[in-house]
């Protein structure tokens, strides 16, 4: 395995050393921060002239960018929502003796670091450089984005000379002329309107094109001499989309200017108005509460965070670092409070996909929201789905399918379809299965009955009609079949009979008709209600019944394994050890038709059927599929390696449930792919958190029964995470002799670990 | 059938009458006018305000424009060339007393009519028009292109004052302001340097960007009132890109104003050397031998081409109109004198598919050159792809192939790969053979013994060597199977073992075996030549034997078919019947994965197989089949119907065979797709033709002998065509009775006709 020697293990920090200009990208990605409503990457709040991928998102606030395409099919959709780079309000240009202050044209820059902090939610960045005329400064920026106030974030930037007094500029400002890195035709998506500056405010009012969400950018900042507040005020200056507040400062060797700037954005999609008084207002009372009062507060609001979601891990820093670092990032991306808003795969760190939602939300993160937010994050994730019925029944209706078949879009922003492949867009249907599935996983972890009677089942409906649609019979096996399908493995395209699409199809009929006669029979006005807007009758309940138990699952006798697909036995079946390491990875070394007709699979696909449906498997069934697919697999997608972990772990596997482990959890700390510049794998970071519950300890949820079987990898000494069941946090505390429990709360829990039944009452004084 | 009311029956004209200004896109394909080196829509020379689709087109003048594509997939090209819509020279702009004349703002429009003469070569346009003064002016304007003067194309334009004397102003001119409709990125494809005019003559020098192909394009007028020369210079008027040359003339009533203009282009594809002295002369000449003159000179063009290449059907105008439009739009085309041109899917009538060279030209349009021009246009053919090998090998080795593998490209300009699409560019790898069953088709034809041993068997080998490097063996079935591949029917995509596919595959491997053993007992020079450049050794040879005797061909015994591909009996073998009307074409109705689970059949796959090898089947094996795809056919791509004509009349399905005759060879002309706006459907043209000759003609080449079976429509009540083999011509005379040959030249021929076998002897005194 590859370390990244400037990036040093720490259990609580990302910590950057030395100044590494290849790597600012990769740096702007990895320390990039977030408070659920905004994010931004790590960029430099000064000019650099070196390579840099600027970035700054506001949760929800998209484009509808018209969609590219070499050959147009019908179905596509006319366009690709995008979230938007957004106005810049971290900018502060720095002016010492008159140059220009640029890391990428210093004489020297020393001590250059960079710190993540996990534990208290900020960045913090650090050097001394060496200008051209001799100049030594000492400089450091510390950043975040307030979590308690969602529309806030707070820099305190600090310019000590170090060998002679200086006359320094700043230069503060907010700037609209921002693209997108991955538009598709240059296209403008800012219409900058009204301006104002008022002392030291200053605000930019911007609206979405075709969207027409209004983003008021502000500004406010604070100068201080040593721990002086400056009174001065500032030089303004107007361009067409940016506001400048310029400083100028002599400052003595060894004394310290110092900017406090809180800035952010005031959105429509928090407020229902937008004006300039109120960025005035929320900026002036966190300056006048102070930087280090915010600090605090964002201290503190960490330290809930990870009271409810910290995972410890002693004997190895590096398992340590990331999981935390996982644990992290996904919060900076969704904070469970918003049912408007998902978990795009790169969260806020970047703009490949778009921002938009995939299948990875209910697959790889909606346990970790639920495990540890509780039940009403993981409901927000669910009503995310419920309030798109509508869409994805109309974008199953442009398919051809019909009586409120519904097909849940592969991307999405607002419900609509944005992906155009054809080969994903329509075919990769699996999809489907997970958003029934993550129905099923909350019904079954909580005491939450009413989700499935007032919203679950009008879903379960939509998505059972899409599969009683799309199943087809086969005279030559006088079974139902699914023809032209694309599974979780990408490098099957068009295939037949996808034996984990035919299995989840097969579950959601299944789990569809239990759910309507339980409903049927518990909640009466509830069913009525479902009835009359649904129009189910009992002749498709039968239909359901009929598919479900005569669906096509492919199957080779000789190595009693399932099979992937029709004909995969046709393929010529070699390991991946086979391929010569310059050609990996494949899809950066291989034409389509290549991949394609190879074994080789990209992310666990059938043993994804595997891992949902871990019950309806043995131990030895499990066993042949892993030892039969898992050689055969590339690994070359970031949801890969998590699940492996966790099969490989029920398998006593641990030495390769470690490893995948690693690679999923260190996969942008350690930059695997040499793409982290491009964003962080947010969504993937939801299975680094499975491996560790669901692998290393071993959790299962049956009956409501939660159940442990821990498999401790040999170098660790000790780990724990924690589970929030109906409100009452478990810590799960396994060492290499024994497991432990802690419960807060009230109530107390039955479990099973190891076999045995185990009843753990609450530790009255847990804080 | 539909029947487009306002275009007459004829059979040697297409005659629009009437002006339909929503059909005047439609009207500007069909009557669209070609020498094979240039080619331009019929469009109005002076301007037109209502919708219109300008067009003018030089053989073998490209730009490569980027690819445009959704989803980037190793292997695709940069580029897709595109022939380029070049300097409009046909403009005349007319004012009449101060008002511009335009067909669109007339009060009213009288006697308008378009004529094509397919039997002399040229268009005819000619109305009166009222305009909004209550002017009355009469209009007449015949056109053409050289077939003599290839650079040189004539205009006669005539305008008579039917109710007063009016200032007439004519402003002729060229202009280079013009652009492709189908650009990806709306970039400029043209730069247009130098000027010149001189007296009547005008030229404007451009370069295209990128491929550097200089194109003098240039016009020079002359002007007569009556018969009579008029001697005025015109005013001139230069502006960026466009040159006018205006005149202004009293006209009494009755009397005629005309301009003769002399226009074309003179192009680096051409010529070595471009110079305004070249059009000048060039064009000096036409003009003095006058519009008469050369008109008469096309006409004898004309003449010997029909005599080389008409087919008569008595009893049946609408098909003699056919047979005829589409002959002469193939030749209008492409003329066989040019090894580096090709045909296009729509010629130089439309834009879709950018003029690029498809199957479709080994397939479809091979025969008909052969037969109709005889082997050394048919040798150009073969010599445009034995010229692009390198280009070819060049293109598998980006797909991972090597030791010299060639893959033609799906769509090419110079040889390289254009198209971008996953499932046709790497996956529609029938097309190699498509290209190898040319050279075998050619070698069985004439007595030219030399292609192979100088230039067909490099090809032999490069195709060889791809398929025995992209079939794969299966231990399933112990067998070589081709995995992930699309047939010719494009409704499929990513299948395995697509019975034509794999077919071909063997087929090419043992035509290989074959003339590999040839060569290198009859041509030893040859031989080693080809070896030291191949490389070509036993042990691949044996390796071909080896995968050509052990290739997969999907059978199913139970209804006694081969299968167009595996798994192709788990769908719903629905008949294309059963598709509701409003759903047809289910390309322009359906999503594309419904087409894709779907059984229906784009054009024929499977069947394409027994045409090509038809001794290899028995009559009972081709019904059975016939019977079992043809119900599963929806005809959607224009060279369907014609294949399945031929092998309908081989059945005695006598009414299906005349049905589809007339839909291949009326498709344009009735418009059965509502699309011929976008051009014509040139290379499924020669299908037509096949359907003559092979299908109702039942002609056939084994072992060097032609056969006949003909199988006339019963309502034509004689058929003829010709055939030229080695410089003789056939001529191949049906009627209800009896079938009577005629040939020209020294050689007899012996030939079998409905069984039995006839010597020809060549009559001396045909013309």
């Amino acid at each position: 395995m590859k370390k990244d020697k400037h990036l040093k293990l720490h259990p609580w920090k990302i910590i950057e050393e030395g100044f590494h200009p290849t790597k600012v990208t990769s740096s702007e990605s990895l320390f990039s921060i977030g408070n659920g409503y905004m994010g931004q990457r790590a960029n430099f709040e000064e000019s650099f002239s070196g390579e840099t991928f600027r970035g700054s998102y506001i949760a929800g606030v998209y484009y509808p960018d018209r969609t590219r395409v070499g050959w147009w099919k019908i179905g596509y959709p006319d366009f690709f929502a995008k979230v938007l780079n957004s106005p810049n309000w971290i900018g502060i240009d720095i002016q010492i003796n008159n140059q220009d202050f640029d890391l990428n044209r210093c004489l020297k820059i020393e001590k250059f670091k960079r710190v993540l902090n996990l534990k208290e939610g900020f960045y913090l960045r650090s050097f001394e450089a060496v200008l051209k005329d001799k100049t030594r400064v000492f400089i450091e920026s510390k950043r975040f984005l307030s979590m308690a106030r969602k529309d806030i974030g707070m820099i305190k930037y600090k310019i000590k000379p170090l060998n002679k007094k200086c006359l320094i500029k700043l230069n503060s400002f907010i700037d609209g002329d921002v693209s997108n890195q991955d538009s598709n035709w240059n296209e403008q998506f800012w219409k900058h309107e009204e301006k104002e500056t008022k002392g030291n405010f200053a605000a930019l009012k911007s609206e979405t094109l075709k969207t027409f969400y209004k983003v008021c950018t502000f500004m406010h900042n604070q100068f201080f001499l040593n721990d002086k507040i400056l009174k001065e005020t500032p030089k303004i200056k107007i361009k067409k989309n940016k506001i400048s507040h310029t400083f100028s400062y002599s400052v003595d060797s060894n004394k310290t200017l110092s900017i406090v700037k809180c800035g952010g954005y005031v959105s429509s999609v928090r407020y229902s108005s937008i004006n300039f008084n109120k960025t005035y207002k929320l900026s002036k009372e966190a300056l006048d509460l102070g930087f280090d009062f915010l600090l605090n507060e964002q201290k503190n609001q960490w330290e809930k965070i990870w009271e409810n979601s910290d995972v410890t891990i002693n004997g190895d820093i590096k398992a340590q670092q990331a999981i935390r670092y996982n644990i992290f990032q996904l919060n900076q991306t969704y904070t469970g409070e918003d049912e408007k808003l998902n978990i795009g795969p790169k969260g806020f760190t970047g703009e490949k996909y778009g921002g938009g939602t995939y299948w990875d939300t209910e697959a790889f993160c909606f346990p970790f929201y639920l495990a540890t937010k509780g039940s009403l994050a993981a409901r927000n994730l669910l009503r995310y789905r419920y309030n798109h019925l509508d869409k994805a029944i109309e974008n199953a209706k442009k398919l051809g399918f019909s009586n409120g078949a519904a097909l849940y879009p592969m991307v999405t922003m607002n419900g609509e379809e944005c992906h155009n492949e054809w080969e994903i867009t329509f075919e990769e249907i699996h999809r489907n299965g997970a958003i029934a599935y993550a129905i099923f996983y909350y019904e079954n972890f909580t005491n939450d009955k009413s989700y499935i009677p007032k919203y679950g089942l009008e879903v379960l409906i939509g998505i059972s009609r899409f599969w009683e649609q799309r199943v087809s019979f086969s005279k030559e096996k006088n079974m139902y079949v699914i023809l032209g399908v694309t599974g979780p493995n990408e490098y099957e395209n068009n295939v037949n009979n996808n034996w984990y699409t035919n299995y989840i199809a097969k579950w959601c009929l299944n789990y569809s008709i239990i759910q309507v006669q339980n409903v049927r029979e518990k909640y009466k006005t509830d069913f009525q209600r479902i009835k009359k807007k649904t129009g189910l009758s009992e002749i498709e309940i039968n239909r359901w019944k009929e598919i479900y138990e005569n669906i096509y699952l492919p199957y080779d006798s000789k190595n009693e394994v399932f099979l992937q697909q029709d004909g995969f036995l046709d393929k010529e079946l070699r390991s991946v050890d086979e391929i010569p390491i310059n050609e990996r990875p494949i899809n950066q070394n291989w034409s389509w038709d290549k991949i394609l007709r190879s074994p080789y699979i990209k992310q666990a696909d059938l043993l994804q059927g595997f891992y949902f449906f871990e019950d309806d498997f043995t131990l030895e069934e499990l066993k042949r599929n892993f030892e039969f697919y898992e050689p055969l697999c590339v690994h070359e997608s970031s949801l890969s390696a998590s699940l492996h972990s966790i099969l490989a772990s029920k398998l006593d596997k641990k030495d390769k449930a470690y490893q995948f482990f690693l690679n999923a959890s260190r996969l942008d700390l350690d930059d695997y792919n040499k793409e982290v510049m491009e964003g962080l794998h947010i969504t993937s970071m939801g299975g680094a958190w499975m491996a560790i519950s669901k692998g290393f300890g071993g959790m299962k949820i049956k009956n409501k029964v939660f159940s442990f079987n821990p498999k401790l990898p040999s170098k660790w000494t000790s780990l724990s995470f924690k589970v929030n069941f109906d409100g009452s946090i478990l810590t799960v505390k396994i060492n290499k002799k024994e497991t432990t429990f802690e419960l807060t709360g009230d109530k107390s829990i039955n479990l099973i670990c190891s076999g045995k039944k185990i009843n753990v009452q609450p530790k009255k004084n847990i804080k």
